[in-house]
């Protein structure tokens, strides 16, 4: 620790010792007691979580092992998503296309798990390849990206691989596991927010755990990603499904388990 | 989605739609190709992680079950821990005083776990009260406390209970699991930083999941914990060592188990 | 500068300089073309202004020297400003109440000049008081008061004097002038956000420069004002009147002039 | 206003009003005194300034209008700038290249004043180009580039025009002046940090007021201005000196006058 240098606001009244610079001849402000910095309300709100695979309390179960009914097809949203359901878990279902929550969202923590097969084939891109869009802008893969891919000894472009925000920021470290093994983000999203002309006012940020390890560190989206060129906020949005996307490659059927939201 | 409204930076090409209102004699920025956004350089660093009980291969162990290796008596950093290993667990050993690790961190992921005692007595914060302090600034409890305390089923100050930032910031939400039962403190920390003259530059941060669940999203810490009166950075620091605390309280018998760090 | 020691993304391709840690066996993005970052639309809009006593052309006046028809009363928003208005400035008329621009603002620059008597007397907070509520949340005092004061060779506390964020941030600098003199601030204001649910998203931020030296540098607000214990933001609030105060001192006959407005 | 909505931390006790949703049964934490939230130390330093021609006190003059001693070439930095100073100003002398302040700063506020001849002739970026780097991080144009360009009716892209940070970010409004007349910026710029291991840590950012407008306000860099591609913060530096560019052009005589710099 370093000595006393420039001192801050309050630093006449350190640790019970009396700065000499500072003056004598000027009031101190009288202490507080302790419980004047004692706030109980409003009531923090109680719940029960476990740090496992149990969805915390007041969370929205997204996905319980036994049907897509959360979700929807992107391009038809009147249609119910067309991926396959079997033994408790959720799998792309190649041509099927997009699919994305009933339900819209702001600010949340996301919890979802993924795997791909251990037969898998490909490399690069094409391997293992899907994404999740942390707000789905429209449709196709309009919307913010975090990478779902095989990076398992597999290279890529660093913002193109797992756990990257897709084109932008490379995650902190690989953390994928190998090809049969599940994986697991768990996301705290911020959403960008507006002004009432439509320009951007402060942009979305995201914190994300890959198999509990810190990858996006409150990472600042720049806008939503693009596969060409350079992202931009162009369009005002508010609450926003959460899609998952089926990006067509012969060996990506890519599962899925155990999805919770809790919104923030 | 809100139509277009005021346009951003490169709104006259979205969607592969021209906006009328973008004029027409203005040069338009040449189409990039895809590889242009893809940055390879450098590689992001492969380590393995499970999100469960097994630290990541990239993380310093800080308690593994049998000794305390790691740690030191604060007041006397020259001698070792003073508390109890047993049964995988270590805890806190009454009048013992406060322990720190032996080394010194800025940034970084930390996971600890922690129990009070099934049968444990008293109330308020007289009821299984420790403290991690994500960053010991000096002896005794100087430092930034993240609050541990049984907050089950016993109320005290919201910015006194369980996953806060004591006497700072409440959690968002009350995740304390029964008494005997394991609690998980997930903490993403990045230290302040100060100027050459000792002033503050930058704030701390700390972002915390109890058992799972995000109770501090990002939160700016106001100073070093104050028991009475107000928080400020009075003093520069870099590294410090992470410590726990000895409480002194009849009912403190608190365990610990499975702490490990990663730096940032 | 020091050496490269931690590549960031895209430091294989320095200066042309090619980086040895780089691996040679993976692409390189292709270099782009100067025009590809050169963004033409939307074209900025074009205003005048001469840093000097003219107000910008896109600014709105809310005192040209005549009148206050552009402020009403606080307390009774129906009844008009009961300042004094005289010889192209306006002066606080004690007992009149505080009183506020009839428009709200949200975002914005302003700049206002402030001058107290030359034969100013007292001391302490007794001297020239009055202040700028950047935004006025209710009727009285409600709102961020940014302090005016005749601080020329008159002590009082530091986060009470010109130009402090009043009871919470002090100013960088003392650049008050002598009493007859007049001063200057210029103000960029951002107003807090909101959820949806009436809790802070954002808080607000301000930098001030008074008599053009920096003295709130993005300094984040706490909350609205508060003369008696900590600041905080318990109610969600849009755009707001800018609120002038009426301190009800025997010598406060602060005068005011060259006020204007631009929205952000 | 919006009715109390979602309570923040210290809702149960708003203007004297009690909030029925508080428990009653809690403790409320006791009243402080006003003065417990009046610090008096450190004292502010006081300053003298006028907001107009005249530095202010604290300032250090980098251009008098007698020579330019403070200043040196960038490419030979044992040799004087060798630009032309008469009448008062200097001038950019075609080909002698960019010169840069002999001592070197971190944070600072910066005030300088810029003028093209009225007799300038050309378009685009090639009408009265050069630049003020904000840092200089080496040779040549290395560094942070505040566009400085005669933008008074002569359009080129956004983020190139006077006001703009070169190559990344337009300013919020066109404000500059006819040729002949002068131009202000005032600037406060925030130095990025870096690690021990010399990645980025915190980005720069600056604000910007052109002839008394903001046209930055805190915009966040994204590294030093590239001509070519896109900026990153691929080199740790700390103090660096300020730098004013040659531009080459055959319309390029540009003057400035009354230069200073406030160390923050």
């Amino acid at each position: 620790m370093k000595p006393l240098a420039k001192l801050s606001l309050f630093a006449c009244v350190v640790g019970g010792l009396t700065n000499p610079l500072c003056a004598q001849n000027v009031p101190t402000p009288p202490k507080m007691t302790p419980d004047m910095t004692e706030f109980w309300e409003p009531e923090v709100k109680a719940i029960t979580a476990d740090a496992g695979n149990v969805a915390p309390s007041d969370a929205k179960v997204l996905f319980d092992g036994k049907n897509l009914d959360q979700w929807v097809s992107v391009n038809n949203p009147q249609n119910p998503a067309g991926w396959t359901v079997a033994d408790g878990v959720f799998t792309v279902k190649k041509g099927t296309g997009n699919i994305q929550t009933k339900d819209s969202f702001l600010d949340y923590q996301l919890h979802i798990e993924w795997k791909v097969p251990a037969t898998i084939t490909g490399k690069g891109q094409g391997r293992g390849n899907s994404g999740l869009f942390l707000a789905s802008t429209g449709k196709g893969d309009a919307g913010y990206e975090l990478q779902i891919l095989d990076s398992y000894n597999n290279r890529t472009y660093a913002n193109g691989q797992a756990g990257s925000i897709y084109k932008q920021t490379p995650p902190l470290r690989n953390v994928t596991r190998k090809p049969g093994e599940w994986n697991v983000y768990d996301v705290i999203f911020t959403a960008p927010r507006f002004k009432e002309d439509g320009s951007l006012f402060s942009p979305a940020r995201v914190t994300v755990l890959h198999n509990g390890v810190i990858v996006q560190n409150n990472t600042e989206l720049r806008g939503p990603t693009q596969y060409i060129g350079l992202p931009s906020y162009s369009q005002a949005h508010g609450k926003s499904p959460i899609k998952l996307q089926d990006h067509g490659d012969p060996s990506e059927a890519i599962s899925f388990r155990n999805v919770w939201i809790r919104e923030l």
